[in-house]
């Protein structure tokens, strides 16, 4: 799918404005700007007209107020690591990268919360408060910034015990289309003051605003953690344990699946030596008595229907190998057929459909020309495909899409949603408005109240023109 | 504050369209129009010009488009409960009541979600939940309905724990200013779908759609569940207490502090026989292992900071006592001076700010010429005075607003809220904009964006004219 590329020269007189404001921190360098036309999805390249760097939110405003003035386009930029497009700018434009903005601001451990600038990676963060005994758990695999994580509202491994992004960002410092800077809440825990700015925001990929400061809830790290491994004959087993597990209550921290041609991936790719079957990876958090017991119970459940080789272990250097295992599934399920591209599917369903939505995905899979891997945060009732293609062969890109759309539609008949964190940059235009048609037309009459010339990311999520 | 009432007569054509669409469930009956006029509050009554009982979503699409074509105001009115005038139809026009739109319509015990119409109340949806063994956990100690407490962000005793409406609210069906009908979701658990829709109808208060239905999060009822009880010789050690347990990830599910003056009230409203001092109530939820682990924790932390009759059950009996006493605070404390009103105040501070806060806070309650009760959620850093006033004496109005004014400004001075929970309505919009100036224009062009003729719950949240 090659969206039209609206496009038209950057103006000289705007070029030449930014030049003068942002001197060395404003590049048109072909690499540069290849480098900021392209995320981690199959989607061709589109890359900016130039590249900006911005040090401060009065840099973003200044940027966004001359932009305005010309409208000229204006994408913001992260870590790259978005997976339906959000990042390309598709009409040009200016490519706003955040990686400079990296300061943790201020940590507030006696409130469990910390105020970031936009490009802080969850990594890097996770790093500076090591000493505080507190952790951030929102962990989408990539290292991404913790502003397009923002933007994208994204979500990960942690979510279905400590929520995603729309559950863990207080407040929000932000660029509007017209260079007003707009600050979302303040630091209590719990708010009814006025419309929730915050949560639109999350979420929004950018048209709406420029994230440049978050504030976000930390958590205080668990006196004990133990992780779990169970693999089973078959993944509606597997499946059948999850929802139990979540039907029961059970606090886990962590509840992925991964189905047999993932774990043989990832079996190369981490040099494991798993039992290539369908398996979950689990967490639990919480003191030493509280771990035991939540693990106990999931032993119980899985054993009841078939599980095997339940394995359990309180040492961190075993639960960091098992966990890099899993967040290496993406990576190393893209060796099944090296050269080729992913197209990741990201739906999410009512747990009390997922067996019977996996079940009928398999049926998909076993059809499929291409390997496709199967694995994901089941927990949420969310999972993923990884099918791989050949970008150069359109029929590959057909199947693909084919498949990605029969998978979209069975979860909306199922009451899910055709994105659980990926989120819908421009690859999911038309799946959003399968899913929310009814809704389509607010989240229009609010892109066009915020951003009247429409050069916030013109092109993703909704469709304006 | 009287705000001048931009009042103008419902058009005949307008009403009889209504009569004839509603027949028997429209009236202009005084009695309905006086009862529909006011909430809890102390603001004076604002009645509206006729009362509508909507038996279906289609029914409130019907009124909502033809108050549009007539240019009339309309407001929601679920129990009446809200505390800022949220529900008083000070421009005239529609009240909606949605009461007669109470029924449950999907228990979804597997997903752990419910679908509701907009009137039903949480108490009566944790009646029909008995046999599931799950429950609604969000509880303001008043019977609201849940769209009532969707659109004002309610939360109350149990938020330490489960969160808010903000965190509980999976999707809404809603009316728009135009007709519209939109379902803002799915019921996946999570989803990164476009632009949060259901987090901006939570808080709005009915001025940017009406709530007809909505999915809420569900809980398996805890294995065990304790209720502990602690008095101090100061409001700062109870405080301090707090603090500690919130810090060290005690997952508490309810945590409140009484004031002496507050407990007194309680004492000889509910016939309890509490020492007449400050007092934590709180509440662990888990297994019986976990349970008794929290109460040992916050012992501890309560005994170093010299807490003193411990107590703690896990009778149902003695526990749905003691609560119903916390509930009780607010009528209990209205007997301190028969016959006054309350104004109840709302911040919510970081956790950090809070005994800086309250003791501030009791140096100004000192000063007072009237009664002043404080207790709230102060797990959540949110705590309410009740400052008792004779609503015929200028003096004491003036005394209470300057007092709530003097509080929520120590509040913002604390990257806090000037409401926790009870919302803006149309008594706090001055403290919405001191709070979150910058977000104003945005909150404005998102309320003309979706209400272009400003019919939705006029002068509520955001002032407009």
């Amino acid at each position: 799918m090659n969206t039209p590329r609206d496009r038209r020269p950057l103006p000289e007189a705007l070029l030449s404005q930014l030049k003068e404001r942002f001197g060395a921190a404003l590049t048109t360098a072909a690499a540069a700007l290849e480098h900021h036309g392209k995320d981690e999805s199959w989607h061709a390249n589109a890359p900016p007209d130039a590249v900006v760097y911005p040090a401060s939110t009065e840099d973003v405003a200044a940027l966004v107020k001359r932009c305005a003035e010309h409208r000229v386009p204006i994408v913001p930029f992260g870590a790259g690591t978005s997976l339906e497009g959000h990042v390309l700018a598709i009409r040009g434009g200016i490519c706003v990268d955040m990686t400079r903005m990296n300061r943790v601001l201020a940590v507030h451990a006696e409130d469990l919360d910390v105020t970031v600038e936009a490009g802080v990676t969850r990594k890097q963060l996770n790093r500076e408060l090591t000493a505080t005994g507190l952790f951030f758990p929102i962990d989408p695999g990539a290292d991404a910034t913790l502003a397009g994580m923002a933007a994208t509202r994204a979500s990960g491994t942690n979510a279905v015990r400590y929520g995603t992004m729309r559950e863990n960002v207080l407040a929000i410092k932000a660029v509007l289309a017209d260079g007003s800077i707009v600050q979302t809440a303040g630091r209590a825990r719990k708010s009814a003051a006025g419309y929730d700015l915050t949560r639109l925001l999350v979420g929004s990929e950018g048209t709406l605003g420029i994230i440049t400061e978050l504030t976000v809830k930390l958590y205080p790290q668990p006196e004990a953690v133990s992780a779990a491994t169970c693999a089973f004959t078959s993944v509606d087993a597997a499946v059948r344990t999850v929802m139990q597990t979540i039907q029961l209550g059970v606090p886990i921290a962590r509840c992925e699946l991964l189905d047999a041609l993932t774990i043989g991936a990832v079996n190369r790719y981490s040099r494991l030596g798993l039992r290539e079957a369908p398996m979950l990876f689990c967490e639990f958090h919480g003191t030493p008595a509280g771990v035991a017991e939540q693990a106990q119970t999931v032993q119980a459940i899985a054993r009841e229907l078939g599980g095997m080789d339940f394995q359990w272990t309180t040492l961190q250097e075993e639960r960091t190998r098992l966990w890099q295992a899993r967040h290496d599934a993406y990576p190393a399920c893209m060796q099944l057929r090296p050269g080729n591209r992913a197209v990741a599917t990201d739906v999410c369903v009512p747990i009390s459909r997922l067996a019977e939505c996996i079940a009928a995905t398999n049926q998909d899979i076993a059809r499929a020309s291409m390997p496709v891997a199967l694995f994901g945060h089941v927990g949420d009732g969310n999972f993923h495909l990884v099918i791989l293609v050949d970008p150069r062969n359109p029929r590959d890109i057909e199947e693909a899409q084919a498949l990605n759309t029969r998978v979209v539609m069975r979860a909306l008949e199922m009451d899910g949603t055709c994105t659980g964190e990926h989120g819908i940059g421009f690859g999911k235009i038309d799946f959003l408005e399968a899913e929310l048609s009814s809704a389509i037309p607010a989240m229009r009459a609010i892109k066009r109240a915020l951003d009247p010339h429409h050069i916030m990311n013109p092109g993703k999520v909704v469709a304006i023109d």
